[in-house]
C-alpha cells in the first residue's frame, strides 16, 4: 500500500438528495477512523468554501451527531453550482484550491454530486497531478436524476423514487374518490432524463398507477397527449397523468415554454423549469372543456423526503462513501465510486462498488433506454419495475424528538491551519 | 339498553383524508361484531350510494383486507359532495332515502365527514324521526381542516399536520442548501381555518420552521407581507413563508384571486382555489426584484399521505367509528362523536370519546385562536405547538408487498336487499 498522510476535504455540490449526507457521513467517519488521514475537513458549500478557505473541522463534531447525517436530508455542509473554467483557460481558481491544499496539507479530497461535480473532481485532479502535487481525488456520486454514466444507479434517486411511487398511489385514490370526472396532472423532476417519472410508473404494481407516463426520452407531440388524455378520460372519467418537467417536441422546444415567458437560466445554462403541468392542464382544458383538473407539482419535495427514503438507497450511500476513502486511502485516485448490480445464487440483488475513472463518467448522461417505454411512449414495461424494485426496499427508522424527526445539527466549527 | 335490530349502512363524504378510512373500519369491524347488526353495508360516494342503490356488503369483504383500511388512505367506499336540500324545500332525497331504508331494513346510519355531512346526517335523522322510522344516526367526523366545532380536534388533522411539519423541514433544510439567496412559498389547506398551516410553524421546534407564517384568521395586508418577506431576506438571504390558501385582506377578498381568472365554484358554493403561491411570488418579484422564488402547493399531497399519518390519528380515528357503533347500539341517536382531550396524573395526554347532538355541530366553523397567533399576525405562539404536538406522535406500520404500501382492496359486491 502506498501510504499518503494527510488530511481530506468532503465537499457537496449541486441539487441535494434525501441521503447524499449518508455518503458525506460514509466519508467522514471513514476518515475520522483512518491512520492515515490527519483531520478532515467538510468544505463549505462545495468547492466555493476550498476557495473561500471556509472549512469545518469534523473531529470536532459530536459522534451521535454525525450519524444522524444518515437519515438527514438535503446537504448538510451545503451546496453551490459553481463551474470551474478549463485550466488552459483561467487557472485562477486551480491556483487558490492549490494553496488551500497546501496551507492545511489536504492530501485527499473527496467530491460528493452529479455530473457537474464529477467534472469538477476531474478538473481539480488533472491541475494537482500537473502541478506535481500529491492528492487523491475520489468522487462520490449523487444525483436524483439518476443520469450519471456508468453507475446502475445513482445514491438519491431510489429514495426520490420510492416517495414518487408512494406519493402517486396516495394520489391516485384521493383523485378517484368522487363519483365525478378528474383529471390529476403531476410533474416530476428530470430536464433530460426521465428516471424519475418512470418510477411513478411502478405505483401499476399496486393496481394504483397513472395511466399515461411521458419520459423527455421520447419526443412530446401534444395531439397525441390529447389524444391519449382524451381516450382514457372518456373511458373512465379518471386520468392521472405523470409527466417530466423535460418533455420537449420533436423540433427539442420544451413543452413547459410552450406559450410561457422565457424560463429563467442558472449559471450552468440549464433552464428553470416550472409550470409544465398548468401548461398541460390548460391545452387539456381546450380540448375537453370544462373539466376538473388539478396540475401538482411535486417540486423540492420529491428530493428532500427522508421520511420517505429507501433505506437500501441510504445505506448504499453510506457504503459509497465508505468506499471512496478506502480506496483512496488504498492508493487510489481520479476514480468515482460507482455501483455494480448482480443477483446472488438465491436471486437476491446485490450492489457492488466499482471505481470507474473519473474522466469517463463527467459529463456524460445515462438515459432511460427507449426499450424498456412502450411503443406509443406514454408508458413503462416490466424492465422498469424489475429495475427499480430492489432499490426502493426498506424504510429508514429515523430519530425522533417531539415526534418530529431529529436531523443532524453540526457545529460547523471553523478550521485552523 | 334499547335494542333495536336491522342493518347499518356506514358512508364517507367530503375531501378525503389519511385516516376516514380508519374510521370507516372501526365502524364496520365493530358493527359486524354486533349481534344486533344484521348487514352492514357500505354506501358507495356517500349518500349518492342510498340515493342510487348502490350499497356493498361489507360482510362479504375479507377481513384482512378490512384491516388494511387502518392505514389506506382517501375514501374506499368513495365520497360525494352532495347537499340535502331542507325537507321542507324537496322531500324528493328523503323520501329516497327512507325508501332505501325500509328496503334494506337500516337501522343504522354512520356518516363520516365534515361540517356539510353533518349537515347531512342531521336533516336525516330529522325526516326518518318525522317520518316514525326508526333509526338511529350517528356523524362520525373527519376533515384535514379541523374546522368542526366542538371537539377538541378532527380525525384527519392530525395526520395531514404531521405531513406538513415533516415536509417543512425538510424544505428548510433543502431551500438553504446553496449559498445565494432563495424564496420558497409553501401553499397549505384551509379555506377559513389556518390549522393545517399553523401546523408547520411546530416544525421551528426542531429548528427547521418557516420564517413566516399566515393563517386565514387574520385579515391578510400585502404590504404588510412584503415588508416581512423583504425584512427577513435582507437578514439572512432565506425565507421560508407558509401560507392559507384562503388568506384574504381586511375587505374579505381572496389573496389568491389578486390579479386571477375567476376560480370555479364547486356545489357547496366554495371557490376551488390554487395559485396563491404563484401570486404571492410575483408580488414579491414586484418588490425585491430577480430573486429565486420557489411556490409549493402541498395540494392533495398533504390530504392522502398517509405513509406519514400520526399513529395517534389513527388509533383515534378508529375508535370514534367504533364509538359511534357501540353508542348506537346502547340506544343513542343524533350525535356526533367528538374528542376531548385531558392530561392524566402523569401529564400524559388522553383523548376520550365524547357526544355532542348533531344539531349544534353541523355547518359551525372553528378557527385557531387569535390568542395563538402572534400580535404580527406572521407567526404562532407556543400555545399552538401544546396543542399539536401530542396529536402528531407515533409512526404508522404499513403493511407492505413489493416495497410499495399495501393499501386495502376491496371487493366491493353489492347488497342484495
Amino acid at each position: 500500500m502506498n501510504i499518503l498522510r494527510g488530511a481530506a476535504i468532503v465537499g457537496q455540490s449541486g441539487g441535494p438528495t434525501s441521503v447524499i449526507n449518508a455518503s458525506a457521513y460514509g466519508v467522514i467517519r471513514t476518515a475520522l477512523n483512518s491512520p492515515h488521514i490527519t483531520n478532515v475537513y467538510g468544505a463549505a458549500n462545495g468547492i466555493r468554501g476550498v476557495l473561500d478557505d471556509v472549512l469545518y473541522d469534523m473531529g470536532q463534531e459530536d459522534a451521535y451527531e454525525l450519524s444522524l447525517l444518515l437519515h438527514t436530508p438535503s446537504s448538510a455542509l451545503g451546496s453551490c453550482r459553481y463551474k470551474l473554467k478549463p485550466s488552459e483557460v483561467d487557472d485562477t481558481d486551480y491556483r487558490r484550491i492549490l494553496e488551500i491544499f497546501q496551507k492545511y496539507d489536504v492530501r485527499y479530497f473527496f467530491y460528493n454530486g452529479g455530473n457537474d461535480s464529477m467534472d469538477t473532481c476531474n478538473k481539480i485532479s488533472k491541475y494537482l497531478q500537473k502541478a506535481g502535487y500529491d492528492c487523491r481525488v475520489i468522487g462520490v456520486p449523487k444525483t436524483v436524476d439518476n443520469d450519471l454514466w456508468g453507475t446502475d444507479h445513482c445514491p438519491g434517486f431510489a429514495s426520490a423514487a420510492k416517495y414518487i411511487v408512494t406519493s402517486l398511489m396516495e394520489l391516485y385514490l384521493d383523485a378517484r374518490v368522487y363519483d365525478t370526472p378528474m383529471i390529476c396532472i403531476v410533474e416530476i423532476m428530470g430536464r433530460h432524463a426521465g428516471w424519475l417519472t418512470a418510477a411513478a410508473s411502478v405505483a401499476s404494481l399496486a393496481g394504483c398507477g397513472p395511466d399515461l407516463v411521458y419520459l423527455p426520452e421520447v419526443p412530446f407531440d401534444v395531439t397525441k397527449f390529447l389524444n391519449d388524455v382524451e381516450r382514457v378520460y372518456k373511458a373512465t372519467g379518471k386520468v392521472l397523468v405523470a409527466v417530466s418537467e423535460g418533455v420537449a417536441d420533436a423540433g427539442g422546444k420544451l413543452i413547459a415554454e410552450y406559450g410561457a415567458e422565457d424560463a429563467p437560466v442558472d449559471s450552468f445554462g440549464h433552464k428553470q423549469l416550472g409550470g409544465l403541468a398548468a401548461t398541460l392542464g390548460n391545452m387539456v382544458r381546450d380540448r375537453l372543456g370544462t373539466v376538473k383538473l388539478r396540475g401538482i407539482e411535486l417540486s423540492l419535495l420529491q428530493r428532500c423526503a427522508a421520511h420517505c427514503a429507501s433505506e437500501t438507497d441510504v445505506q448504499e450511500s453510506f457504503l459509497a462513501g465508505k468506499t471512496a476513502v478506502e480506496s483512496a486511502v488504498s492508493g487510489i485516485t481520479d476514480k468515482m465510486v460507482a455501483f455494480a448490480r448482480r443477483y446472488d445464487e438465491n436471486g437476491q440483488y446485490v450492489c457492488d462498488m466499482v471505481l470507474l475513472d473519473l474522466a469517463n463518467v463527467a459529463n456524460t448522461e445515462k438515459k432511460v433506454p427507449r426499450e424498456w417505454i412502450n411503443a406509443e411512449g406514454n408508458g413503462l414495461l416490466s424492465n422498469f419495475a424489475d429495475y427499480l424494485l430492489p432499490l426502493i426496499q426498506g424504510e429508514p427508522q429515523l430519530a425522533r424528538e417531539n415526534g418530529l424527526p431529529r436531523f443532524a445539527r453540526l457545529k460547523k466549527i471553523r478550521a485552523k491551519a
